[in-house]
């Protein structure tokens, strides 16, 4: 997959994409990842990227020339090495919601493009390059940088090879409308708290048993949104009916 | 406000927080941020802060005593320069919804601590120095670090004196319960799309009658949830009504 990542501030991204399971992808050629300061594309004497907004208000928006212009280059680019144009992404609070299934249908795809959008806004005829419109969340951000190295970082660790042996990602919560139940590791006794007996009863039946309630019942009291019922294997329905019980 | 956070990978993080408006927030004293890694408190002779999960299974999980020995730590050192203990914040996917008004809640503190995760997961036992668990969406991310950041954008945007005069977070998505309205800028036709005529007339009445119509039918078509209807102005009320009139 190729990643071409259009910004303003190329400096914010590159700590992110280099650490971590990122970074790893891009050292072992998984993923290819090119950022672009669209301020390069200005074709105005100043290099300005923004102007103030038609019909007054505060603050300066993104203009459409040097955005628009930036990814038919990196599209060119991305075609001229065998990728597809691909799909063009637009963080925004009015997009569609960002969530596991997203993640996993534009992992599918083999060239990405995000537009990071920057001060109060932008012109909305940046929308003409646009194929898909985005939002992580409820919550307003400076830019649009952070919103897309959480978008990359959600789609890359579903891509073949990223995450090592050692890390599944279908066991993960939203993964399997589940949240994970609590784990432990050493010591097994913390500050008074004991680790779970049946974790260290080597008996693996019981153990995945435990496991199985447990998920229901963090789902149950804190995303009782996340449970399909109809889903649910006939054991997970026993343990849903009996944390009910012991909820009421 | 001081922001403490406790993370294995502080790289990640730096350029992040030196650019933009946090960047800028940093240099004026409006906020302080120390980034702490936690390896530093192991106190294992490897500086290991994972191990197996009891009971077997993939992965490795995060110990409880780096990080909580870091807490203890960054708390007192927090407290001896005048700021209270705080709110000492982890991001978990059965946390609650993180969101504008969260993020309004949490600018009120004077201390906030953030834990990022790392690996496949936690031992459980970090939640005894846990006071808030927060989601920022249902995907599933390799790391605490960006949801970190994304909550300390959300956050600082709004302390006092973060966002310059040029900009006023009340005008934004979310803040009035509402999406903005399309906006333009220079040129005043782009690629045959003609900046709508009403804003370029001069009439602030009838611009700011169009941007609230606008507002209300970007909301209307593609975040319905966040209309109530009671809360709306006598004329924005006529604006849904003439909407849905011509969306049937």
């Amino acid at each position: 997959m190729k990643i071409d990542i259009l910004s303003l501030f190329p400096e914010m991204l590159n700590g992110p994409l280099h650490d971590s399971i990122l970074g790893k992808a891009l050292d072992r050629d998984l993923l290819r990842v090119a950022i672009t300061n669209f301020r390069d594309f200005s074709t105005n004497k100043h290099h300005n990227v923004d102007d103030t907004p038609y019909g007054g208000g505060a603050g300066m928006l993104l203009q459409p020339q040097p955005i628009c212009d930036a990814v038919v280059s990196t599209q060119e680019t991305a075609e001229h090495e065998g990728y597809s144009t691909g799909r063009v992404i637009l963080t925004d609070p009015g997009g569609k919601r960002f969530d596991q299934q997203a993640a996993a249908e534009l992992a599918q795809e083999d060239h990405l493009t995000f537009l990071c959008g920057h001060y109060e806004g932008y012109d909305e005829r940046i929308k003409q390059v646009v194929t898909d419109e985005y939002s992580i969340g409820d919550y307003v951000l400076t830019g649009g940088e952070l919103p897309t190295l959480v978008m990359i970082d959600a789609i890359c660790r579903l891509l073949p090879g990223v995450l090592g042996n050692e890390q599944s990602a279908a066991d993960d919560s939203f993964s399997q409308s589940l949240l994970e139940a609590p784990q432990y590791t050493r010591p097994a006794v913390f500050r008074g708290q004991e680790v779970p007996a049946v974790l260290r009863s080597g008996d693996h039946q019981k153990i995945a048993a435990w496991r199985l309630k447990e998920s229901i019942r963090k789902t149950y009291l804190k995303r009782p949104d996340l449970i399909h019922e109809q889903q649910l294997s006939e054991q997970a329905k026993r343990f849903l009916a009996e944390i009910r019980a012991e909820n009421l």
